[in-house]
């Protein structure tokens, strides 16, 4: 098979859910998960052009759209697993990235090889691009895990991946990280929760790492 | 509010499902469904560009990215509602716009407002970027139609689906269009299935049109 | 074919949810909401025939019961839509009882069409049954708005649903009313809620305008 | 609490679902079918009024609309259950017909508590109304297993329920048995179906009976 | 056919919902409540070895695991039916046990029908593994119950449910018992919750009794 | 927190869904999966035993109950991840049981400790009670995978984990492995099928390896 293969298999991150275990209120698959990263992305790409950045468009589109497609081949694998030693994210990173190719080498037609292992690379380097899509990615943790808190979840996960998610972004050092920073979260916060759990000052403690 | 109005509504599209009402062997959202146009799009644009064609990435990606956007407002109505009369299609779109630009005008910040009128403007138009989206759209109703089919669904919906998104498709004046019809479909109809419909003549009397 | 075709299409109204888009902790479907509706119309019928008014039972049975059933046809189209010019709500009603007169033209036998078209016909008159109809029918979205701000949703549909649904019922100038503001409305507003929103005074509000 | 103690317990319906255990393509609810009874009932009342019969609409709209609502307080008991003996049969049926009343003593004020007994009575007797209440009650069962098995599911409790459902209704003395026997039914077996089960055999041998 | 039926049935299990009805965040089937109880057994089983009593694993895991599975044949009847009547509970407990024997009467080899006579048997007696099943099964109502009010759930039914379970628990003359009233449930009450309902409170009056 | 965290834990294998991202007719949980495998687990002991063999109860009772307990921790890795490399297997399993005794220090009270180091042990050894596990457990792949392809699912993942579990059954050397092969298997791959995949022929073929 050819294309086909790489299109029919966009329909499996439609049936894989984000944060496996957890109970949650609402549940998002990788496939809304990619499309909200593909929008936020566009704005802040937008924010930085605004102040006087040059975007690469065409890069920014293939990084974000299919930044998570390599869950395919690993599945959902927990971030503390990921993060338990160098050693083994890296070498998780190995095989994500080996599975990907073969998939490639396997199907991809010889003429358009080379444009798939470009649209599937790995994007979270540090071009302005690769920036805004961990940003986006973060973003997009933030939006979940506070949407959860705010309808009165009580999972300490959500809690951590809410606050991490903002240290990182935080640390990112771009316009539209300001723009968010200043103008978005307070938005956010300032909205109507019945949550016990008081997510100013968790906003605030995680700002002021 | 400001943008966080806008970030926050992305989630809608997620709790919007399609093709109410017909049975379906599995669901889909409309956020699912942009992330798929936005990913075949990608690919078709490659297509082109290996053909010589020049392609607006920027344009490409907004447009492909928000395209159902506007179906946070006025929600799913069905197609042949929509294809009733030219004035009650013409009516319904003109409401769809003027709610996308009340939205604008009223949540988002001056300085931003001319960008997002751009991004979230209609981008179904004859550039080339505005084809590649009309295809890839339709593209998503095929593969979509199809893997009910091949479940077994006997649906007539479905097969109607199919056909008229094949005829839309085969109409357009590309070379994505052409590869699309010659290397990509047949893989598609040749995969194993236990309709009771058969769906390679449907295809052959759809391209035969 | 016949009334099977009548028949079986019952089943799409499953298949449709009420309130696409929005955030809610119980989905209901309009297959669903119909019968809740027929209930309701049943008691507030009896209250009036308590009253001394005359029912038209089968009337009232045959509108209430298919008050919805031209959402097969049409889809959900947004409220906001609908209402947003005389002309296209006029327009929208039209393609609706187009579309229902053209099913019964196309399926239903010759010796039933004056039944079917009657059965199937916009209940929402002047008349006891008619009004009737609408109490009820806005007495499920009090019903369905009040039990998701009980659960904590804070999504303001629900507050906006809840008050024009209270505003309308109010306005209409029947003996079942007065009953459903005096005597039930106050049992529900008196349950237990974790809601941070202010249900009671939302209620007097809507009640005083 | 007064009536609005019953409408709030008519939402329990929407969450109870018929045939639990049995894998099934699609989910139904109590609420969905007992909307679905009502819809086949008056389109059978109308033929059996067209054919000269008299109908107390009043009483076809109660018994009809509330058949299963003791299902509230029972809660879903197998019917080989309900059947292994007349003496558990019996004593189930006082048990829910003692639950109803309990809960009309309790919630449903003195004015109104004639109407409720009425409303909930057991509706399947001899009578006209009863009659065609039994009909559609076993026609949704015609219609939800006929529906399972054109899909491919091969449990054979949906043989089983097809059957009975069948046989009993034809030996209801009743025009409209004939014309759902004569005219509906052969449209609805003669349906596109990918089951390897053959439905058409099955029915023959159940009219045969 | 032989035990290929019975492994087969399993499967059922997965379908049954607890607790139909309600209104619950939280949907369990019973073949995880099952497996739950499986678990906490083997743990309070644990805590009666450490304190010097001697446990029969064997029938341990029997009865824990298969303690259900007769609701595959009876369905869901609801605990206030079973207990209406002394002469209703015995007779429903008959009638299951019936069908039990039926099925290994016509599905199970002969050479294994006393294993499975064994296995299939009622547990619930006054052995230390049949007290251990029942401390076990009430435990996952006091899990369901708590995590629904912690939720902020406002139906009534799931503090009675919490509440009795609790009673019934207390009143169990086992080491376990008082290691779970003194180490576990503080640790439970004592998390986040966002109900209105005083969970401590009704913990407290419940161990008063 | 001490035994209370870990019985709540139990709740999160009822929200991980097995074979993520394939399409399914129905979805298994591992809590669901778990307690299947306990009641394979027990019939093949049954037969073990009386084979003459000797079944450490206690045993088999820790080992099949919690066999998947790890899931919790690590997520779902997908088996040809854990396979890509004897390296990374040995990692992954390393990290597995890392945060598994973690969990023990960190929760579990002093006295239980050794108890709960025993019951989460890693149970796939080569004891009768370890082989009986893995049996069971390839034994779930088998009803799993066959459920999908007997209701038509054309996936290749669902023949390929078919046939790999059937592989792997027969190539243990066990009695029940027999009595599986020679009286459960046929009576299984004789239920009808509505599938075009022809299962009999897989299933000879990997017999025959």
């Amino acid at each position: 098979m050819g294309i086909h293969a790489y299109f029919r298999s966009l329909n499996e991150l439609e049936r894989i859910f984000r944060c496996p275990g957890k109970f949650k209120f609402e549940v998002h698959t990788v496939a809304a998960h990619s499309w909200k990263v593909v929008q936020y992305a566009k704005t802040l790409a937008d924010i930085e052009e605004k102040n006087g950045a040059t975007i690469d468009w065409k890069k920014l589109y293939e990084i974000t759209s299919s930044h998570d497609y390599g869950e395919i081949f690993i599945g959902d694998i927990k971030t503390p697993v990921k993060h338990s030693s160098m050693e083994l994210r890296s070498l998780i990173q190995q095989v994500e990235e080996g599975m990907i190719n073969n998939f490639i080498k396997e199907h991809i037609p010889e003429e358009f090889k080379s444009i798939f292992y470009n649209q599937l690379r790995e994007g979270k380097d540090d071009s302005i691009e690769g920036l805004i899509l961990e940003v986006a990615d973060k973003m997009d943790q933030v939006y979940e895990a506070f949407s959860e808190l705010q309808k009165g979840n009580t999972e300490k996960e959500f809690v951590v991946m809410y606050r991490n998610a903002l240290v990182k972004i935080k640390n990112i050092n771009l316009k539209c990280v300001d723009y968010f920073l200043e103008k978005i979260l307070p938005d956010m916060v300032n909205e109507e929760s019945i949550s016990s759990i008081d997510i100013k000052r968790i906003t605030e403690e995680a700002l002021a790492l």
